[in-house]
């Protein structure tokens, strides 16, 4: 698949993700809220609808494809993962956390509005995530439903993302270890991003095989993502990126290509594409878009 | 049922929650967590095992004995329920939203640990409510453990629990007329109360009366809980709640007290009361728990 088809795809999938998220993000309460208030969803809804890629999202709609699952379930996960992510974005924003007044060049949610609407929204995003994959309108069979609450859960918990963030913020006083930024970085970046590829097995009612091939995709395609985030983070400078960079770096935190160098983080890259070929093998020329975004997460340059 | 009587009940669910939550927070990563970061299990442990009375979670208790539910499931679910409650505790305490230092006469997470591991803590509890009642282990069947996860997230996202933070802090700048102060009190608090009653109703797969009928025992509860809470805060000083006091008036953030006075308030009370026994009569003594219940939280001191 050529880069031009692989971007008309990712394009294609954020509109679709963006529209549900407006959808989802309306101002009508839903049974069971009383009110949705105003300046809170103003908050919310500037925190996600807010120029991303929609990676992950694009992970949940391809790998389900891929399985030939349905497609209307799929983009309503892909909306929950991305709320997860959301959240989770707004949260490390704050001036307690990474504290960054950027994102993609537009004021952080703090920024725009104040720190108090930021928890809030980041809180209303999260538990949303956990509403939309629970309701009926996303046509899955309640058991498929709940395992996709469960691994979000997990992935997104003490144990994965927000347990990911807060090794990150110790590492700045503490530098950790080879195992230790592996464990972070699998945690922080690396566990969404694999329940993104997993949650499609899910959708599709796979079998445990390709659910593990399909996680251990995701897996790889995630430390593919770090690794070019942390060589961006070392090249590319503040203008070209629309948020501060080097920060990392400033602030201490070893990362993989700061140990190996930029040479061996190029190498693994490679290895890791792969890799994620060698899993998606078995699914042959359906594949190819999947095998596309590998090789985008690992050559990107923003 | 004597008073000594309702105590017991309480401090015997209570010890059973606190149980359930020592396991849930232990140190030991589930399946599909990697690792679960010392300082942060510090932080959230911090945050929930920290002499709360556990009223919710007992709510949740004695409705599902009350329709005769599993009371193993019932125990997982009021952890979960907790949670929720401890998370939003941890975040209205922090300086961007309420400021206290204090939260029963001890630090609050902040104050203990930093902002950062408070915000953490925070969205780890809030993720693991949805992983724990998702979880095989609650042993309800998958339809009724969805609709638990869909009425918990309404009940504590946007257009609840969360929601109702966002308008109580508005409230503080623009004060709320008797609707607006009614729809905040509803969300903030009352939101999370009505769900813990309306819980034991799915958990013991109850119809759809029953179930509206808990509900709205629920929702009475959980106004007698705020009126006898704003009580509290005009009689009580800051040595006898073991946190700053006065607050709320001092904010200038009205109350349904403040507006009707304390008489008027002892009135509705009592009307309160009324409406939750009649409420409950058609489940005849069964009910004498649930009603002893609705007692102490219009009488209770602290």
């Amino acid at each position: 698949m050529s880069e031009t088809e692989f971007t008309t795809r990712l394009e294609s999938a954020r509109k679709d993700v963006e529209a549900c998220l407006d959808r989802l993000l309306g101002p009508e309460p839903l049974e069971g809220e009383t009110a949705r208030p105003e300046t809170l969803m103003a908050a919310i809804r500037h925190g996600v609808l807010n120029g991303g890629k929609r990676f992950r999202p694009f992970l949940v709609i391809e790998t389900t494809r891929l399985l030939g699952g349905p497609a209307d379930a799929a983009l309503r996960v892909a909306a929950a993962l991305e709320c997860i992510h959301c959240y989770s974005l707004i949260h490390d924003d704050l001036p307690a956390m990474d504290d960054d007044d950027l994102r993609r060049g537009r004021p952080t949610v703090h920024t725009a509005f104040d720190e108090a609407a930021a928890i809030l929204a980041g809180d209303s995003l999260l538990t949303l995530a956990f509403d939309i994959i629970a309701d009926d309108a996303t046509g899955l069979d309640p058991v498929a439903r709940l395992a996709l609450v469960s691994a979000l859960s997990r992935a997104a918990g003490i144990g994965g993302m927000a347990g990911g963030q807060a090794l990150d913020l110790a590492a700045e006083k503490t530098p950790p270890d080879e195992a230790g930024i592996v464990t972070l970085q699998a945690m922080k970046t690396g566990a969404l991003i694999r329940f993104g590829a997993e949650a499609g097995a899910i959708i599709a009612g796979a079998g445990a095989d390709a659910r593990a091939r399909l996680a251990r995709f995701g897996a790889v395609i995630g430390l593919a993502f770090q690794l070019a985030d942390d060589l961006l983070d070392l090249r590319a400078d503040a203008e070209t990126m629309g948020k501060a960079t080097g920060k990392d770096a400033g602030r201490g935190k070893g990362t993989l290509v700061s140990l190996h160098g930029p040479a061996w983080a190029e190498r693994r890259l490679t290895e890791l594409v792969a890799e994620a070929e060698a899993l998606l093998s078995p699914f042959g020329a359906r594949a190819a878009t999947l095998i596309a975004a590998a090789r985008f997460v690992a050559s990107r340059e923003n």
